[in-house]
């Protein structure tokens, strides 16, 4: 038999990796009870720290990821990675090397890495990164790595509230800037540059520094040079990386801005999903569907009829 | 005084690039009697084809777009550019020369373009795009290119469902397969390795046609090499575009499932609308925020709360 999620829970607090990964399953497909198990995990949480590691594809960000990790294992750290890497269906996940890369990492004592590929999922893969970074902070983790592809609107909200913020770049990618225009040059905490043995990697330094001089900080971010297929200067980035956590106070106001948008990030996942579910289960979805392929309706007007309810219940 | 929705909508039909334009921001804007007039517009629409055209920042796109237009002006077509690019704060908007090179575009004629920055619009990204292509294809447009980056979630479900999916790669961006691998393998009707003048063209020509042949594609998307800064290929390009445009013969299937995606889409981004809006202006959004961070509540707690009256409306 399935086990409980009050099981599940207490099996967590007692560090099964194994109740770790089917709690975030659960959660993930929203299986019965979930709201109220989140509800018991919640105030287990608030050790971990959040890092979200952001950048083009093709920067080196996975194994950056993973050498980052294995820096803070080496520091007696408990570290959770969560891979946010759109899957293409020709192969089931990420088609080269990520997926053997991370493979080694997660094999290292405390490691615990969750890949996520919820490709389609309207808006609900910042609330499903959120969940599961809350579940490994109940857990115990004590920093979790998120790595995101950082130009698409969605993967940039996923690290937009994380404590810290790295992005990712890296030499000889089209116009350097180019890679980093993409709404993130704000919420940088940090910048790599990685594959810093390639040309043009000061180039890349120098961008990012006028682009910074541009800007209104008062403590602009620091720029990194990588190389981290060779483990190279992986070490001062992390100890920056935690200078900066441990001098970084987040102000009220900050986090009373990330807690709203939790919030509404979580009602409107759920809202969403339950027009998927409930729209299609009852065949009202089909009957509209069919009345606007044969020209007797149109989009519009479904919806005005299907949201007056719902407003009149949110007033 | 502002004119009223009938009348922009008459004068969109008359030709009016001004109405054009008013339409497209007050139907973005959603100013109340948007879906009322997105009602009105809707029978005018079905004329138009959607060309999809995504890649990863650095690929060219913009100027490859730009190229394609000036190609179907020719042609004596006439053509709608939207342009998804997620803005920065930094700039307010792109950085570079995208804008430029758009503007150059735009002031040709018969070409109209249009830039979203819908940076943090929840899943609201894909349905704006939409609504703009109706707009368009009222007025009159012919072909209508809707640019984005191909790597987030939300720039994929963009071009989707548009007739025919262009994919960008260009040589040099890292393993080259890398720039490719984020789910649009599978959504491209052809692939384009632009900037084919540097070193490594025929690489990445070889990695996608090599990815393709894992695939169990009857007909496998053709693959172009240009170079758009020179023009080079355009020609050839278009008119395979438009060729595999004319045969292409979407199955009933496909066209119902575009039609209910839009559905979803369409009441989704409405029902996130009005918990931004409803929640933020009756106040209790600020108290929950107030009850979490004092400890006294917890996200999950508030949203079980709202959301069971919602999903009583629903059922």
């Amino acid at each position: 038999m399935a086990k409980t999620w009050h099981e599940l829970i207490q099996e967590l607090q007692f560090g099964s990796v194994l109740a770790l990964s089917r709690l975030i399953t659960r959660v993930e497909n929203r299986e019965p009870g979930w709201i109220d198990a989140m509800q018991q995990i919640y105030p287990k949480t608030g050790n971990a720290r959040l890092i979200g590691i952001t950048g083009s594809p093709g920067t080196g960000k996975s194994t950056l990821t993973g050498q980052i990790a294995r820096f803070l294992v080496s520091l007696q750290k408990k570290v959770g990675i969560i891979a946010v890497d759109p899957s293409s269906p020709f192969s089931g996940g990420a088609i080269l090397g990520d997926r053997v890369r991370m493979t080694d990492v997660s094999d290292l004592p405390d490691v615990f890495v969750r890949s996520m590929a919820t490709r389609g999922a309207l808006g609900g893969l910042n609330q499903s990164a959120r969940d599961v970074a809350k579940i490994m902070d109940a857990f115990g983790k004590d920093y979790i790595l998120i790595e995101t592809v950082g130009v698409g609107q969605d993967e940039v909200e996923v690290v937009r509230t994380a404590d810290l913020v790295m992005v990712v770049c890296v030499p000889g990618q089209g116009d350097g800037i180019q890679a980093i225009k993409a709404g993130i040059m704000e919420i940088a905490d940090l910048f790599v540059v990685n594959k810093a043995d390639l040309d043009g990697a000061d180039q890349v330094v120098a961008d990012i520094q006028s682009m910074l001089d541009m800007g209104l900080e008062i403590t602009p971010a620091p720029i990194f040079k990588t190389v981290a297929t060779k483990g190279e200067r992986i070490d001062e980035l992390v100890t920056e990386t935690l200078t900066l956590l441990q001098k970084q106070n987040r102000k009220e106001s900050w986090l009373e801005d990330r807690t709203r948008e939790e919030l509404i990030g979580l009602v409107s996942k759920e809202m969403v999903d339950i027009v998927k579910t409930n729209w299609k289960r009852n065949g009202q979805l089909d009957d509209a569907v069919r009345k606007i392929r044969e020209g007797k309706s149109d989009p519009y007007s479904v919806v005005q009829k299907i949201l007056v309810p719902l407003i009149d219940a949110f007033k």
